[in-house]
């Protein structure tokens, strides 16, 4: 990133970006009128877009083979284009056993890491949504992209995709006329900025057709990306596919403070799938119709954005590619998280939190911390309700990708909902005392209460059942309203009621309580949390982990494996007999049997082929431990031999314990360099042909 | 089921059964004209539910309320209707905190159970599905249900539910004339076997108007029960939301059977959601719109459905209701399972093993094994791609409910996607000689295949390489086609290759190897797997479980809780404090951690209220164990106390072993009553109010 040579060719691009993002800057502080601030903005865009282009394309390139890593993933099953054999559908991907197993452990990784760590509140919730829902958080009116049709077969395309395509193309004629190149090169980066009257012109002014075939298109049509379908038989429900799982948990606002004894801060969570009708999908599992997404809404106060656990995460460094740094047409800085918070750079603690905790995430599951920055949405980009946003966004051959964005959605959501149903969804504060000033607040109100309480008569229930008195006292002085007048009911046509404390029965008579019902008056604030949403892409993070951990073993192209992390490896371990000799048989079934016991996923391999050979199989399909019987293993005391994927060295142990090194490998609690430096290493493979 | 009273009533229900189910089988022996048997049928069905309904009226009755139950689910937010703020959507439901990690651990309890032990292909496929792939299925043309509708209106109601309520009515009403009462009650159970004809008959025999209105009613209408959409943005690409995970399964057979080397028999399995667009959904979970299901697809040549691992569950005894004992209306009989595959009953041994995983799943799961029982389907109600089909019903307040459906589906469902795309979906099985006779095979024939093969120069290598020449002539001969052929190339330019072999690099020198290619003919047989399929409804186990597990405390009516089995239970285990003394958060954090490392999932209370009411809350969600820290643990040595949930009994141990004790409770390998013998039982709860 600080290669001087480098540096000198992006300098210009810098300072242009620079000069453009303090004009916008300055604007802004003039309140200048729109229609120049926008000017200025598409003109800031247009830059950042050139230096962005420029800088990947200097950026020092591995020898990664897209390809390569594709063959392996398609032949292995890891996953590959849904329903093939009717020739297939685009945007559509099924995972395979491997695949599956990747997802699955990445799944429940994030649910170990967020929802039990942090103790969230869970929700499964229905993908086929009501229109109205979808009205009310905007993606009815706003979840679109623009598109073109052929006029006379229909044929639909991506207009910016189309526009981008057809311009690109003539850049390469001979037949281009220079000056138009030129003109054609400073429109490229713009074409993400347009709107449907800047496409339209281009497409006039070009002249563009059908690339297909050559027909003439329609104007830019709004196109929204919504599947659409009706519910019930009489086609007057409709409905869509969810585009997101947020909307999920926030109508179920209310029955989550609830279930948190109405207390904030607390977050939903939620994984699941969503849908979105691309006009035309492509880089495999980047953008696809359907996928798989783990989403975070954490409800907190609007005036606390802090968070308790803040202090843990505070000094870890993180590459933040901030909004003034691309204003600036500087690069990204690595900075410690509460740096930046105390910089103002991130807008909240909270919201540091939950990048930290995404930064660790993303390592702990095997993308490369060199290839993962956080970038800061400029307020032109960010979405209508956030009012801060980062993404974190990982490096591949497609350029950098958003995997998760982390959103300061304020209290956007939970409002919109509140308008379209007209029930209020407030968190209500109790105060300690009647307030004198409350200018602050959303809504602050005296509120008078019922109270119905059970008084236990002390001297009476202590004679009636001496030392245990107290837990009866403590059980009644602690009933629900419901409760006591149950009780009291009971009570006035019985004599004694059987009631149970701790698990014994006790009989209570009337004189044994007073009921006491009176009035109360209560000063509660009631607030619209704010919302701080990280929101995971969990194809584009596979997709990421895939790319960052593709390898070839040097001196042998042919040889590729998957270096994934134990934590998310299909299989934490493979046994190999060296050949199909009966005799190992028994030492395999019983090693199967203790690694189940361990809870250690592991496959058996009994193929013939070479055990090196074998080894590479494993090696595909990221297995990072490999357990060989060989002839010593028949000799006393019994052992086998222990290798590591990444590194293939083996050592040799005891049979026995090596189910038990091998999960606390696999669950990170000991080092291979730590089992390497306590184990005769295994430098020779013994070997026989089979039989 | 063998009480002599209930016997006595039932027993001339039980011989019109057999009456009818032996002239149905007489016209079959005797191949009479088809509308003759449709006839017999129609009129054992009658029978057969008259029967089901007077057994299920005279079954003795709990006193289970499940109003009571559903306070209990929908207050902890196991779950509710979905999109309740904007009035709901009926048949769609939200899982809460609590419904979401019963759910997560059931799933994770099947794949470990199927997946994991059994070595299945777990897939993970779109639930997006282009029509032609359920046109291929059948879906498209027979997943359909009868509706009518309300002619002014527009307003639809399912029709066999319409006319079952309307004559329900009518026979309430005094206005009806005893014949009509008689004639409607020999209606009734006729509804579930009407076709179109019987219904637009019953619509207008009656006069049936719409129930809400008044207004006429039009002709039943077929009603596909799929949701449609459309895929793309053109609108000529239909699709509907899958029905079922089935089909996911089946159009990636062929790279399943890649994944497992060419060779049958293997599974594949899907969890997954899928969709039906109910006319009128009730019951609660038991029929909802969308739903998540785990299907297992096992492929296995047609003429070999033994199964390897059938002998250890051959003596296991489950209810069963074969299409015999139906016909004949006698009860189901307890049997063993390998008895039954003996008998025939069951139709082979892969169809009764997995009979027999089913039963000790859904057991383990909380099923009551009272209240489980296989029934299966008769010849006239079997799925059209079904030869034997058995559900595994559980026992609930609604009647006998299928929850897992587990079917021989022959080769059907192959055999319609190779008619469909042309693409064969079948299974080679090489054969040792040249076949002198064909004729049981589906396909049977000889192939010219090209070999390449590397033969290794063992002389010159063993030179080399000395003791390591065995390792890398291994690796040579069983390289495949292609990095043969690679080889040999680069020895074409080079004179010596680098060559990796366990972990070790070798040059090798032309010499050194002779490719040998020549042609092989294999003879093969090709055949299209049977599939025996498993089918599990997440939502009804789950319910039906509910159900089972319900409990009221003795003499406490407000005291309601739910006795699930460790392995679904939302926690393992909680942590109360007594008061909120600060001296007792030490003891909070150190078990907690503890807990953690155990890998036990647990919930700390440490809200005012009584232990008591504390513990009640906890049993409410479920959760099996409590520990609780009192005064007595802050003194040496440090100890607390453990309670089971069932039987509200106290034990009390050193604070440091609890965690063990738990996760070897939580995950069955100790018993509470182990404990109970091992640990002073703790009696008598010290308590103090608050501070």
């Amino acid at each position: 990133m600080t290669d001087p040579q480098i540096e000198a060719v992006l300098a210009p691009f810098r300072s242009a970006v620079k000069e453009q993002g303090d004009l916008v800057r300055k604007l802004k502080t003039e309140k200048a009128p729109d229609i120049d601030l926008q000017k200025a903005i598409a003109e800031l865009k247009t830059r950042k877009h050139a230096l962005d282009h420029k800088e990947f394309e200097l950026s020092p390139k591995d020898d990664f083979d897209r390809m390569k890593m594709e063959d392996l993933l398609k032949q292995k099953f890891f996953y590959d284009q849904s329903f093939s054999i009717y020739g297939g559908i685009n945007g559509l991907y099924d995972f395979g056993p491997m695949g599956c197993a990747v997802k699955a452990n990445l799944l429940q990784a994030w649910r170990n890491f967020f929802v039990l760590e942090e103790q969230m509140l869970e929700v499964d919730c229905a993908m086929l949504t009501p229109e109205p829902v979808l009205k009310a958080s905007g993606h009815v009116d706003r979840f679109q992209d623009y598109m073109v049709k052929d006029l006379k077969n229909g044929e639909c395309f991506r207009a910016d995709h189309l526009i981008e395509a057809h311009l690109e193309k003539m850049l390469t004629e001979k037949k281009t006329p220079d000056e138009k190149k030129e003109e054609i090169r400073k429109l490229l980066p713009r074409i993400d900025g347009m709107d449907r009257n800047d496409m339209e012109a281009t497409l006039k002014l070009y002249n563009m057709k059908s690339p297909i075939t050559g027909n003439d298109l329609s104007d830019p049509i709004d196109f929204n990306l919504m599947f659409s379908t009706s519910i019930g038989p009489t086609g007057q429900v409709k409905g869509f596919l969810r585009p997101e799982t947020a909307q999920g948990i926030f109508v179920n606002f209310k029955r989550l403070l609830e279930f948190n004894q109405g207390k904030l801060p607390f977050a939903g969570a939620q994984i699941g799938n969503a849908f979105r009708n691309e006009i035309s999908p492509r880089s495999g599992l980047i953008r696809v119709r359907e996928f798989t997404m783990a989403e975070i809404e954490h409800f907190c106060d609007p005036e606390h954005k802090d968070h308790p656990k803040f202090e843990n995460v505070a000094d870890l460094e993180v590459t933040l590619y901030s909004g003034c740094n691309q204003m600036d047409g500087k690069p990204p800085e690595v900075m410690k998280i509460g740096q930046a918070v105390k910089e103002r750079l991130i807008a909240n603690e909270t919201l540091g939190y939950f990048m930290a905790r995404i930064y660790l995430f993303m390592v702990r599951c095997g993308v490369d911390p060199k290839r993962l920055r956080f970038r800061q949405h400029l307020s032109n980009e960010m979405a209508h309700y956030a009012c801060d946003c980062w993404d974190a966004e990982c490096k591949t051959s497609y350029g950098w990708i958003e995997c998760v964005g982390c959103a300061d959605r304020s209290c956007y959501d939970l409002t919109q909902h509140t308008k379209a149903t007209g029930v209020k969804l407030v968190a209500e504060k109790k105060l300690p005392e009647p307030i004198s000033f409350t200018f602050h607040f959303f809504n602050s109100s005296h509120k008078v209460v019922d109270i119905v309480e059970c008084q236990p008569q002390k001297s009476i229930l202590g004679k009636a059942f001496k030392q245990e008195a107290k837990v009866i006292m403590e059980h009644l002085s602690h009933m629900t309203e419901q409760e006591v007048t149950v009780l009291e009911e009971k009570l006035k046509t019985k004599s004694g009621v059987e009631l149970a404390v701790n698990g014994k029965t006790f009989s209570i008579t009337p004189e044994m309580i007073t009921v006491k019902k009176y009035q109360k008056t209560v000063h509660v604030e009631e607030l619209v949390p704010s919302v701080i949403e990280p929101s995971f892409g969990v194809g584009r993070i596979m997709y990421s982990i895939f790319e960052h951990n593709f390898r070839v073993r040097e001196g042998d192209e042919q040889r590729t494996f998957l270096s994934l992390p134990s934590v998310i490896a299909p299989y934490k371990c493979s046994v190999l007999p060296l050949s199909n000799n009966p005799e190992f048989d028994q030492f395999i079934t019983a090693l199967s049997k203790s690694l189940t016991k361990c809870d250690v996923s592991h496959k058996i391999d009994s193929s013939s082929g070479s055990i090196g050979r074998r080894y590479a199989r494993t090696d595909q399909i990221a297995v990072p431990y490999g357990i060989t019987i060989d002839f010593d293993t028949l000799k006393q005391p019994h052992t086998a031999t222990l290798r590591e994927r990444d590194s293939m060295k083996q050592i040799r142990a005891a049979i026995d314990e090596i189910p038990g090194l091998v999960r606390d490998l696999a669950q990170n609690k000991r080092s291979w360099e730590d089992i390497m430096n306590n184990y005769p290493i295994f430098e020779q493979q013994e070997t026989t042909s089979k039989n």
